[in-house]
């Protein structure tokens, strides 16, 4: 478990690194991307520390894909997307770069010219905060 | 519904198309990617038809990722690869072709020059059923 409570991830659903929190549940704790491929990707982890999917736990494994539906369809409500793409890496040679286990939720518009993996230029933190609290709001109703 | 039962996934998981099968439950049929970004690329798709992740009723997405676990360790496996995408895309804007539901999942090795979306060259059909026979014996062990 050394190498897992070492990431920033970890880091973060303890407490210890700051984020935009976006979700937190008994099993899963949800965040923004700080570095987003566009407006509103959002990365669910499990509590339950996991590097990927290969020692994902049973009950993380059953509760992922709920989360993602609730999640993707607020996300594309507060930004107005036409699509979503989920995204799991896993191991270095398939782009993952943080080892512990993370899902991407990430809002397609459009032509809009987002390419996985990329970063998008020019988001603010203000931008970031007021997206995390309208998709928190969007998450209650 | 009739515009999910129009879909060739559909029309496979009804066994009136042919697939390179490689798994079958009660609630999941999974097959290889006729246009694999790699070889071994499978699809999972849910047998209550759903266009995808806004849709997916409750059951199949509790069942989804315990599935893909099992499936991209089998792959993983049997092709020696070294990390595996997971990839699940929604409406046309995120890149999804196919409107019925199917999770992706895309082995890889270091430096294969993979890209996402980008049909690999040069695979034949015995090779896709050696494949294929390969996986579900994984599978069953």
């Amino acid at each position: 478990m050394s190498d897992l409570s070492s990431t920033i991830f970890y880091k973060i659903i303890q407490g210890e690194l700051p984020c935009y929190k976006v979700y937190e549940d008994e099993d899963f704790f949800v965040i923004l991307d700080k570095f987003p491929s566009s407006l509103g990707h959002c990365l669910i982890m499990p509590k339950t520390p996991a590097r990927n999917i290969f020692d994902l736990d049973e009950k993380s494994a059953q509760g992922l894909y709920p989360l993602a539906k609730r999640i993707a369809t607020a996300v594309k409500s507060v930004v107005g997307a036409d699509g979503v793409h989920i995204l799991q890496n896993n191991e270095a040679e398939a782009d993952q770069t943080v080892f512990y286990f993370h899902l991407h939720i990430i809002p397609r518009h459009k032509n809009d010219g987002v390419r996985l993996g990329k970063p998008m230029a020019g988001i603010t933190d203000d931008k970031m905060e007021q997206i995390a609290q309208e998709i928190r709001k969007g998450l209650a109703k």
